[in-house]
């Protein structure tokens, strides 16, 4: 953990110190991206020290051979992985000849600056070369929200102590490797590098699945403000391109380098439009200077920040941490793009192969949906366009239906563990649930009509194959499973799972219903296109009425799986500091046999379907089960921040919501290094929006249980309704709810129903 | 399957077609052994078609690094498998310059055939080469059982047509890889090659292990039988020595090439003394001659036969059936060297590495004892010795006691399935039950008051810090295993792991009650070096009395593990062709919730302990189980043969058997070019002796309820028992015991108790 390395700041992050040792870290932070691309906060110029590069293109995916001990049937045979792609943002500097290298030399008056409120990355600091030179450096780098095929480099260099023959060095680089590469691959075959009379490009193609991406620089030199006559020079060889550009800049004056880069893909144009277009835009990028294209992006920034910011007054690294996490969630995945999802990691590293997990339904959905519903639809979308893969990826389990992987990029399944590959099928519920929350919260049945129910069939389709009934328990049961909490694995009747499966079995049986009496001609051609037929709906009755659900009568609450009270009972508070975390401490089996949960299981149903409780139970459960869960995964302590702010906890919410507010930046987990954990990001949001202002979507109106944690003066967020735009404010004596645009409204706080509308906001006073 | 591919005969296997296409299998039928080295049956020649070439040394293995996907605390870094080695067989033949290759020219009259009364095998045929030259050849090889470092082989030319120049190029290649190595990694450094008047030798070290072996090699060369002069070139390089030796021979003249070598490692000898040993040995069977050598080495073949033979009348490919299996058990383990345990491929292909599993004690064990008690012995003094790694076991896993490896070479655990390596624990119950076996069979408490009982104490200590109590069931209960049946993972209270570990517990006590009453001073001394207290018998007391065990009230047998019958109860006969093997066809979480069992599970425990149920009961888990039996496993099919004779299922019993007895020799399982089956070998004599013979230790004497498979006449075998050399046999009218030395005994036949001596042997009439 690395508490306070950064400075407080409500917009911005700052770092101070340049520390070798925490490089890689501070690179995680730093990392910028336009859901496009993106890239890590490595420094433009050469680095000796330890570094950790990576520059990625989104969709861009080599199928990395998979690497398992015991191969089983049905495996994978790859695991897709986002590949590093051409380094665009490199820019060496040389003064008198020396190579600027902040390994070598001394530096002073360090800082590196992300302004999150423009999207833009400074750093500056003064250098001292090994020979003497001294020179103060500011870099400038943004990723364009306006245009994301286009990104801007800036390097001010001015001398303080003597004239200095300054070297500008903008390259792009297309020898780039993946660390996390299982058997040493590259992925990358180098197809052109070239020039025209302003750019120099770089083309590549990624091995075996042929995407081709096409980079290409122009250069700006200028000296004090004023553009130079560009004299550079330049060179391309396989793999790689520069320009060098060079003058002399007296002491006291600021020679600046502008590079603009243009990054396309193949995904986006055809093949032999990627040069001219991509030169096209380079040049036009250039025309338009640093200032005009910074403003466009920040524009877009603006808007982003309306729609989703949140505001927490009397707590400045509060503000700063959930600030953070809104600035990365919206960097890696902005709905521009239906065929792009929400990698674990962003744009911030390697590690999960910047693959689609069921974090993106589980955990980021409500945040997208809350703030700007056209976006969750295309996280939907997604799914649908997969549909097919995910019936494939069922009948190679020889069940019928579909079966969503676990982990993918193009929908097939990536992954190659037996538990969580072919066991951890409870994600197919969080995506029948995120259709239905969309539609719920929306109010509109055209996505769920269109594509959503046949999804939702398939999805019934799987269940209805994957129970069996017992004769022992007269019911259904789900057996060989693995939970939300993965310190289970192979375990049979699963609460969670079961409860999912028969709840999408219910919502899909009343949603043909709807359809066939609201919408029969559609309908119709649901049933043609996939050979529904009475009996399969008869059959999902059945399970539907005759699930089991394993319940404890005497804790009187849902048990986590059957069998779980046969394990030695010990909290978390019984676990010496030494074993933690515990899946690098303890062996395996000692960790399923313990009763110690990784994350919400029993208690992530509850979340999403808190109606099936009363409030006693859902307290009951909660305090069954939280004493028991290690939170060893980011997804965790959100879930349970919001589900103690249900049962009255808001002190064990807060202290929850602070493991998830500043994960990252704080470096909580100790493996910020390998990026960012985007979910445990949207947590924080979920903590506050669902958990503190305990807004929540039931009875087809939008409630609030608002508490306001004791070390904050007030907080608000933003909300986008069926057209309204609101603002939600909580301070220790008020609720506010303020309307911006959109018809009249009826809302519940504390249990009291309230109309607002645009000329009369909500004000409702807290004791 | 490959049935009646190989001709049949009481003695021989015979092969009259070279047959490419199934080249593997042939040499791993064909492979030798003597404890000490093997070969697989591959050509002295050089042969340009698909070959799997495998010379290897017991006990010298390589710690190959693990692969896996996911990586678990806990998991082994290495693999150690036995590695190729120095290929010691090879001999080059030239015709007149033209190399002998059986992938060129033509074949006639091509005879292979194994002789395993004499452990030789012998290859001759007539090769016409690409040019037109015509020889009959033949070639001969043994590994001589009487000095196990010295190997043979001859080679007979003949050309037929026309005189011509042979050329014989004897050699030894350390340039040897395995196939199964997890990242191309090779083993052996070259330490030297060299050659002293005489010989010429190679040696080399194993990475990592350091291993060194010397091979050591000197040939002869006769003309119609006649010693000629050696005027023989000879080279060597890197990992290489090669003679040359040639002579013209005249058309039906025969010259005759005798390769005598000597492989030593420092396993057995000083490094510094291995040349010197080997050129020595070498020397001296060279001046022995082959013929003296192979009479020695034919005079130990004798000696195990007479100790182990089973005559099978009337069926003669049964009777080349259970011949072949003996003959590869003594082959790979003869109990020479306690350092050494059983393979379960021997020395007949890579696969599982040459590693140590449960099956020595599970399977293989009666075999030994009841044929050499002493070769037995030294199979529990193997585990003896791995006592500490088997606690450091137990201790990585945070348990106490010990935990045997599931897969180790010198008592490491080598395995990297969590389901397996952590979760398969049964394996202690039968390193426990070998102690008993071996104790209550020799009669003899001495190996158990020396070594055996510290091991119990330590099996002991494991269980009882394995096993938890349930509140809910106010029993003990293990979670989280796996049990034989493979086919099932990380179940809850598997019967059979349950109940081997109440049985250790008993064990152990009664043992310890034994030792402190009969042998005080001993047990003071183990109290001392264990630190064995009062409260930890007692804990062991309780859980014996309070062990869960579960078991079907209505269908009135023991239950596979709980929850059993909460699965479709599917049986073998409602799968199709096409789904087997399961392992193959089925993902894996089908497999594990399907009913189907992989092998022997509950009916193993039966096996063990059938005193723990009467005889109805017997027959009603053979009922339930062996319906859903698979026999995925080379261990299955005989232990459910002997059930199925114990519950009087004869013609099920001799069905089973059929599934072991000729399991390689037939290529039953697809499977047996990367190797022969160990177990399943075994596996075909238990099936006799255990099930035909109705063979049991109970009461402190031996029982038998003999039954003749209908398709036999009679069968008999050999039976060593504390100090008696027994032969029993069965005809369809009779049962005779004919005892060969020893003192008077008491046996039992179908239920009654008889008298036998040296001069009264026994004689029932069956009906």
């Amino acid at each position: 953990m690395l508490q306070n390395y950064f400075e407080a700041h409500p917009w911005k992050i700052i770092d101070r110190h340049h520390q070798p040792k925490h490089k890689r870290f501070v690179e995680s932070i730093f990392s910028l991206g336009n859901e496009h691309m993106g890239l890590r906060g490595f420094f433009e110029e050469d680095y000796s020290g330890d570094s950790f590069q990576g520059t990625y293109l989104a969709g861009v995916y080599y199928p990395d051979p998979t690497k398992v001990g015991w191969w089983k049937n049905g495996y994978p045979e790859f695991f897709a992985k986002v590949i590093n792609s051409t380094n665009w943002v490199g820019l060496r500097v040389r003064l008198d000849g020396e190579a600027l290298d902040l390994a070598s030399g001394s530096i002073g008056d360090y800082l590196c600056e992300l302004d999150m409120q423009q999207g833009l990355l400074t750093r500056s600091f003064t250098w001292t070369s090994p020979r003497g030179r001294q020179a103060r450096l500011t870099f400038r780098r943004f990723l364009s929200m306006d245009d994301v095929e286009l990104a801007v480099v800036a390097c001010d260099v001015t001398p303080l102590q003597q004239a200095v023959q300054v070297e500008f060095v903008p390259y792009l680089d297309g020898d780039v490797k993946n660390e996390d590469s299982n058997y040493g691959q590259t992925f990358w075959d180098a197809v052109d590098a070239g020039r025209d009379s302003q750019s120099q490009f770089l083309q590549s193609r990624s091995r075996k699945t042929g995407f081709e991406t096409l980079t290409a620089m122009q250069s700006q030199l200028l000296l004090q403000g004023v553009a130079q006559p560009l004299t550079h020079e330049g060179s391309e060889r396989l793999h790689y391109a520069e320009a060098r550009l060079s003058l002399e800049v007296p002491v006291g004056q600021t020679a600046t380098l502008i590079k603009y880069v243009s990054v396309l893909t193949s995904r986006d144009h055809e093949p032999g439009q990627l040069k001219a277009t991509a030169l096209k835009k380079v040049q036009q990028a250039k025309e338009q200077g640093y200032e005009r294209l910074f403003l466009k992006h920040r524009k877009v920034w603006d808007k982003k920040w309306a729609e989703a910011d949140v505001v927490i007054e009397g707590d400045v690294t509060a503000q700063q941490g959930i600030r953070y996490n809104i600035f990365q969630l919206q960097q890696t995945y902005g709905g521009r793009d239906a065929r792009l999802n929400i990698g674990p990691k962003g744009f911030t590293g390697e590690k999960y192969g910047g693959c689609t997990y069921w974090d993106t339904e589980a955990f980021c959905f409500p945040f997208y949906l809350y703030t700007n519903k056209d976006v969750a639809r295309n996280l939907l979308l997604y799914r649908y366009q997969h549909l097919e893969q995910a019936k494939e990826n069922a009948r190679k389990l020889h069940l019928d239906g579909a079966l969503y992987p676990m982990v993918t990029i193009d929908g097939r399944e990536c992954h190659n563990e037996w538990e969580i590959t072919f066991e951890e099928i409870h994600r197919n519920g969080a995506i029948a649930y995120a259709i239905y929350h969309y539609t719920a919260y929306t109010g509109d049945t055209a996505y769920l009509d269109q594509y959503g129910i046949e999804v939702l069939l398939e999805l019934s389709r799987f269940w209805a194959s994957r129970v069996n009934f017992s004769n022992v328990k007269q019911q259904y049961v789900i057996l060989g499973v693995t939970g939300p909490n993965e310190y289970e694995n192979n375990v049979n009747n699963n609460w969670y799972t079961n409860m999912l499966a028969r709840w999408t079995l219910a919502y899909t049986l009343e949603q043909l219903d709807r359809l066939h009496s609201q919408v029969p001609a559609r309908y119709q051609t649901l049933v043609q296109k996939t050979g529904l037929t009475p009996e399969e709906t008869a059959k999902w009755a059945d399970i539907r009425a005759r699930m089991f659900l394993p319940y404890d009568a005497s804790l009187a609450i849902p048990m986590q799986q059957e069998g779980y009270l046969d394990k030695d009972q010990k909290l978390v508070a019984d676990l010496k500091p030494g074993d933690y975390p515990l899946h690098k401490n303890w062996s395996w089996d000692r960790i399923l046999r313990s009763s110690y949960i990784k994350q919400a299981d029993t208690l992530q149903g509850l979340y999403f379907f808190p109606e099936l409780v009363d409030k006693d139970e859902m307290r009951r459960a909660f305090d069954f089960y939280e004493p028991r869960t290690v939170h060893e995964s980011s997804l965790s302590p959100s879930i349970y921040a919001v589900m103690a702010s249900m049962v009255g906890y808001h002190e064990k919410a807060y202290e929850l919501y602070l493991r998830t507010a500043r994960l990252d930046l704080d470096n909580y987990n100790h493996d910020t290094e390998d990026g960012c954990h985007i979910t445990s990001m949207v947590g924080s949001w979920l903590s506050i929006v669902q958990g503190f202002a305990g807004l929540r979507f039931e009875h087809d109106r939008l409630s609030f249980r608002p508490n306001l944690p004791i070390r904050w003066q007030g907080f608000r967020f933003q909300l986008s309704y069926r057209g309204r735009a609101l603002e939600v404010s909580v301070h220790r004596d008020r609720f506010e709810l303020l309307q911006r645009s959109g018809s009249a409204l009826e809302v519940e706080v504390l249990g009291r129903t309230y109309q607002i509308s645009e000329h009369a906001p909500l004000r409702v006073t807290l004791h």
